[in-house]
C-alpha cells in the first residue's frame, strides 16, 4: 500500500492522526502549502522543512503545460526536479480547466480546454490525468473531477457529481496499472446536501484510500461551506483521511478540523503573503500600513519563525514598499510558520482532550476583520 | 582607528591583504555584494554569510529617500534595521545624485536634486553626506563626489575633479566629529591621466585610510579603464587598501587586481541573475535559453554553491520562464558565490605567487561573448 493511516486519538469529531507514505509520515491535522509551478512562492525546500512541513501539493495543470509532464518525468520526476525529497500530492487539474482556462468542452469522455498561457488547445480524460500524474511521480493523486461555480442550479451540481462519479471510477480502473501512488477519491455536489451525501456514499462504495471534499471555496459564505462538510463527514469511514480542498484561512481550517477533517491545503498563506499581509492569532496585518513605518516590534512577538525572531514591521514595510523580493520572502514564511504551528497547536490540544478549549480560546482572539 | 589595513604578500602588483574592522575581517581582493535599498536583492543576510560574502555595500542615495536615515537611526542603524552584523560600506549618494535624479543643480555648497521615486527635492552637501552616514551608521563610509558622464570635456572633468577634492576637505572637516567609521577618498578625474594623478596626489595628501577609484565603469571602453588605473596606481600609498567602485565582470576583476587593486562592488552579479544570466568561468549562460529546456545538469559542474548541488539548468529555466522567485533566488546566489569564490582563488594564487598562472589560465578559458 503507498498510504497508510491511523487516528492516534480524536476529541468529540476532531482527530489526530497519521498518514503514512513512503515518502515520509504527516501528522494530522496538517496543511500542505501549495506549490503550483514546481516550487511553493518565494521559498526554498529547506526553508519549508525548517518550518515543518511535511507535504506540499503541486497543481498538475500548470505543469502539464509548463515545463510539461515528460520533461518532468525526464528529470527523474517531480520530487527530484524540484529538489524535495518529502510526499507531494499533486490535484488532478479538473479545478483549473474550470477556473483558469478561458474556454473549454466538457464532454462524457473528458474536457477539452485551452492553455491561460498560449491558448493551446489540450485534452483531459480521466485516464489522462493519472497518466500525467505517474509521469510526476506524486506520492497522492486526484482523479479529474467536473467542478461546477457558485452559485450554480442543482440541476447542473447533480450532472457534473454523477460524472464526477463515474470518471473517479475511469481513474480508479487505469490507476490499477501503478501501485506506486495513492488514488483518492473526491467528493462533489455543490452545496447541496443530499448531493453530497450521494457522492460521498458512492465513492466510498468504490473504497479510495482517502477521501477529498472538493469545489467547496470557491464563493460560498463559509456558513455553507460548514454546512456541507456536515453533510458529508457522518458518511466517509472512519479509517480513512478527509482532505477538504482549497481551504487555508485560520477560522476554516479549525472549523474543518472541529468537524473532523484531517488534511487541507490553500494559496491563502503565500498569497496574502506576497500582497503585504500577514497572520496573526488577532487576524491579519497589512504591512503596507503607515501604522508600522516605526513600529520597530516583530510581526508577532511570542512567533519563533525566522522573521519574526529578526526583523521589526518597519523593515518589511520598507522592503515591500520597495518592491524588495526578500520582504515576500519573509511575509510567506512567516504566514506558513503560522499555519503549520497552528496545525500543529490543534493536534496538541485533541491529543489532550483539550480542543474545545483550544477552539473557544481561537474565536475569543480572532477577529475576521480585514 | 575604526580601520587597519595590511599587506599580506604580493605577487607582482597583485596583493593579498587583510582589512580590520570592528565588525569583522575583510579578505582581499574581495568583491562586495550591492544592498541597494538595505538588502542583496532576493538574498538573506544567513546566505549571504554562507557564501563568504564580509562586508556588503549600501547606498545613501536609495536608503535617504526610502525609509530614510533617521528612521534607520531610530532602528538601531542600518546593522541592526537589515539583521547583517559584519561589515557595511555605504557610498555617499553622490553617484546616484549624477545617475538617477531627473534634474540636479551643481553648486559649490553642494547639489540639490530630486527623488526618483516622488520628484520631492533634496539637497545634499559634502556634511549632509556624511551626516547621513553616521545616521545609517556603516562602518567604511564616502564622501560626496561630483561624478562626470562619459563622454565628457577635459574642462568638465577636471572642475569635477578639483570640486570632488574641495568636497573630500569638507568631508574630512565634518567626519572629525566621529570616529566610529572610516572615511576613504575618491578619486574622480574622468579618463584623463593626468586629471587622476593630480587628484590621487591631492587626496593621499589629506591621509585617508583608504582610496576609491570613481568614476569609471561609467560607459568608457575597458581598455580606457585599465589606462585610467595604471596612471593613478602609482601615486597611491601601499599602506593603504584601494576600492574600485562599480566593477564586477570576472574580467574586470581580475584585470584590477593584477594592477594592484584590492576592493571592488558591482550590482553586475545580482541584476543579471534577475536577467537570468548566471556566469561561468566561459563567461556567461542566459538559463531562458531553449537549449536548456532538457539540460539536467547544474549551471557549472565543478561549482559547490546552493544551486549547483541541488538544481538543473532545466528546473532553473523552467522557474525563470515561470516568473517564479525562486529562480532569481536561485540565480543571484550562484553569481555571487561564482566571485566570492574567484576572489578568494585570486588571492590564493596571489599567496603562492601563482597569479600570472591563474591570470593566463582565466584568460585561456574565459570568452566575453554573450
Amino acid at each position: 500500500m503507498p498510504l497508510s493511516w491511523k487516528v492516534i486519538c480524536s476529541d468529540s469529531r476532531a482527530r489526530a492522526g497519521e498518514v503514512k507514505t513512503s515518502r515520509g509520515v504527516i501528522e494530522t491535522p496538517a496543511f500542505m502549502p501549495v506549490g503550483t509551478q514546481g516550487t511553493v512562492k518565494t521559498m526554498s525546500p529547506e526553508e519549508l522543512q525548517d518550518i515543518g512541513v511535511k507535504i506540499i501539493l503541486s497543481n498538475t495543470y500548470h505543469l502539464y503545460l509548463r515545463p510539461g509532464a515528460e520533461l518532468i518525468a525526464e528529470a527523474g520526476g517531480l520530487h527530484k526536479f524540484m529538489h524535495w525529497d518529502l510526499p507531494i500530492l499533486t490535484d488532478s487539474g479538473g479545478f483549473q480547466v474550470f477556473s483558469l482556462s478561458p474556454l473549454r468542452k466538457v464532454e462524457e469522455k473528458g474536457v477539452t480546454f485551452r492553455s491561460h498561457i498560449d491558448g493551446s488547445t489540450h485534452f483531459f480524460s480521466p485516464e489522462k490525468a493519472i497518466e500525467v500524474q505517474e509521469l510526476l511521480g506524486s506520492d497522492i493523486i486526484m482523479p479529474l473531477d467536473q467542478v461546477v461555480p457558485y452559485p450554480c442550479s442543482y440541476e447542473e451540481a447533480r450532472e457534473a457529481m454523477q460524472r464526477s462519479i463515474r470518471w473517479a471510477a475511469r481513474c480508479k480502473d487505469r490507476h490499477q496499472k501503478s501501485k506506486q501512488q495513492a488514488l483518492f477519491g473526491i467528493i462533489q455536489g455543490g452545496i447541496f446536501p443530499d448531493l453530497r451525501e450521494k457522492s460521498t456514499r458512492e465513492l466510498v462504495k468504490m473504497n479510495f484510500p482517502g477521501y477529498a471534499i472538493g469545489g467547496l471555496s470557491v464563493g460560498e459564505p463559509k456558513e455553507s461551506m460548514y454546512n456541507i462538510i456536515e453533510s458529508i463527514v457522518p458518511f466517509l469511514p472512519d479509517d480513512k483521511p478527509r482532505y477538504l480542498m482549497g481551504v487555508g484561512s485560520p477560522d476554516a481550517l479549525i472549523e474543518g478540523v472541529k468537524r473532523g477533517l484531517d488534511l487541507f491545503d490553500c494559496v491563502l498563506p503565500t498569497r496574502i503573503a506576497r500582497n503585504s499581509r500577514v497572520m496573526v492569532p488577532q487576524g491579519y496585518l497589512n504591512l503596507r500600513n503607515a501604522d508600522y513605518a516605526r513600529d520597530f516590534r516583530p510581526i508577532d512577538e511570542d512567533c519563533s519563525c525566522y522573521t519574526c525572531r529578526h526583523y521589526s514591521r518597519a523593515y518589511l514595510r520598507h522592503l515591500l514598499k520597495a518592491n524588495e523580493i526578500l520582504g515576500l520572502r519573509l511575509t510567506t514564511h512567516h504566514n506558513i510558520h503560522f499555519l503549520i504551528n497552528f496545525m500543529a497547536e490543534m493536534r496538541c490540544s485533541i491529543k489532550e482532550n483539550k480542543f474545545e478549549q483550544f477552539y473557544e480560546q481561537f474565536w475569543h482572539t480572532f477577529k475576521v476583520a480585514t
